[in-house]
């Protein structure tokens, strides 16, 4: 079993990375923590505390952050015209929703459930990095305590698709994404290079919602079709399922290849928010990625593997 | 006929790109502009005299900058370590060659030769783009009248050869080359993600040795044995040859796939001296890429055809 802690921004696509990890028999999910990104945190946080309740999920809601790490960052709008003005696709979420929230922030449910399970708390991290920068800063001894980091987030041998440079989850707080990619534990970054490959088509996601045949698997489907139409101009049908491929890595790692080195985020100037490896195997001159811990990244993707077993895990649950 | 002005800092792989210049008969090679880099202003000068000199080259040597556009740059070492101390391979190239310089400055050669050949210069700069700045800052409207200017230079989608985010031409003069990118006249950039395959072995440059059977093909042979040796850890057999794909690019550009995009180049901080293309055909949201022409860089060579057309057009002067 792997123990969870989603660190996510719901979002769509964290809705579907969402249903996945608590649908997957090898996933013990200890935990949801919240963070602004594809919408404020007051919508994030009522959007996780909505599909906890919708999909009768176990664990907790923790709230996180709003502001970047650096309070005095620039803030952008959240993506309205990605996610919906409600963050999951424009369904009409009720926008009280009356189960309690935990009462620790998001921080500090990392690091006491970290402290609790030691070794053991895999870290899936699918928006901005500011709350596991929180985390490291209030105690950073737990680099040695958890088992590993794993990022949706970064672009490294392409693009980025906020700005030529810069992915959006890494953009939208990069001085707490360096924080997170430099700190002393194992981390793995699932970025556009592999997510962008993994399209859901229009068709694979109604097979899902038929075969699960789950008020769940329709929620899904129903909060799914606005990012569909946002993805109408840049794939051929059907929508990026970035986050769920974060999730998928924890139980198939196969289906992934990786590449090794420091990741650094470039901090300021035009190109903010960038990701950037220094891969072991090449030599360079002195640089800023120096003597730093040598991280995964991910080159590769099975994205046909990693679309079926996203079917496969969702639709395996069938009762409501 | 192709005229070109060649802007190299010499250097081992400018002198084999200066040969390839020089015995290609669609290239009529109007000077050749000096820039510090591979090692210093006075180096380099010298060393394209030498080679003007050896190889019998009419074209004139018109010395160029030895510090970089913005003048409180921090400079970096030559690499002596890649070029020799002498720059072409420690094969004791004379202190003093007894030819003359050009009496103008290399920026000054340019925009001279430039107006007297409107639309029909080619610039060819495979060193810091330090003398192409200092042009356009002197003669914003030599952009209209130079035909192209292709570059080596650069890494997009590939990790940069000095720093994990730069390639050492840019890395050299981050504000020049940002400056000569976004200029409004034709560049092709022909960088790291193309170069890098372009390996010519031991066996091939014996071969246009003996083919050429000249002594100018066996000074050429004789001063690239020192940068094999780098290159000894860095490729199977034999060395890159960086300078020539710009120079093959002029006369055989379907050797190459380009893609369209403004491109900026990241001025301080971690990445300095990184290139990054925004992709005519992705849409971002907006950002330091926008409403800046459209450049082509180079994401594909057929490194065969490359090789192949090197090896023909020096071997193809026999005589001395």
């Amino acid at each position: 079993m792997h123990k969870v802690i989603f660190d996510t921004d719901p979002g769509v696509d964290d809705a579907m990375a969402l249903l996945f990890l608590h649908h997957h028999r090898e996933i013990d999910l200890l935990g949801i923590t919240t963070v602004f990104g594809n919408a404020t945190i007051e919508t994030t946080t009522r959007n996780a505390l909505f599909l906890k309740r919708e999909w009768k999920i176990d664990a907790p809601v923790a709230r996180g952050a709003g502001e970047t790490f650096i309070p005095h960052r620039v803030s952008h709008e959240p993506p309205k015209f990605i996610h919906g003005d409600d963050g999951l696709g424009n369904i009409g979420v009720p926008e009280i929703i009356d189960i309690p929230v935990d009462p620790r922030s998001a921080h500090r449910f990392i690091v006491e459930t970290v402290r609790a399970n030691p070794g053991e708390v895999t870290l899936v991290a699918v928006g901005r990095m500011t709350n596991l920068a929180n985390a490291l800063k209030e105690d950073p001894g737990i680099t040695e305590l958890v088992k590993e980091v794993v990022v949706m987030g970064g672009a490294f041998d392409v693009n980025g698709n906020v700005t030529p440079a810069a992915e959006a989850n890494i953009h939208g707080d990069p001085e707490a994404a360096d924080m997170v990619f430099t700190a002393n534990w194992p981390v793995v970054i699932v970025g556009l290079d592999v997510t962008t490959q993994t399209v859901m088509t229009r068709r694979q996601l109604a097979d899902i919602r038929d075969a699960a045949g789950s008020s769940r698997a329709r929620l899904l489907f129903d909060l799914s079709q606005f990012y569909i139409k946002f993805y109408e101009s840049r794939v051929p049908d059907g929508m990026v399922v970035h986050d769920s491929c974060a999730c998928v890595y924890v139980v198939a790692p196969h289906l992934f290849t990786t590449r090794s080195g420091s990741v650094r985020v470039v901090c300021g100037g035009i190109a903010d928010g960038q990701t950037i490896q220094k891969p072991d195997y090449i030599g360079f001159g002195p640089s800023a990625w120096d003597h730093l811990p040598s991280q995964r990244i991910c080159t590769g993707i099975d994205a046909n593997g990693v679309l079926k077993l996203i079917h496969d895990t969702i639709a395996s649950v069938a009762e409501d």
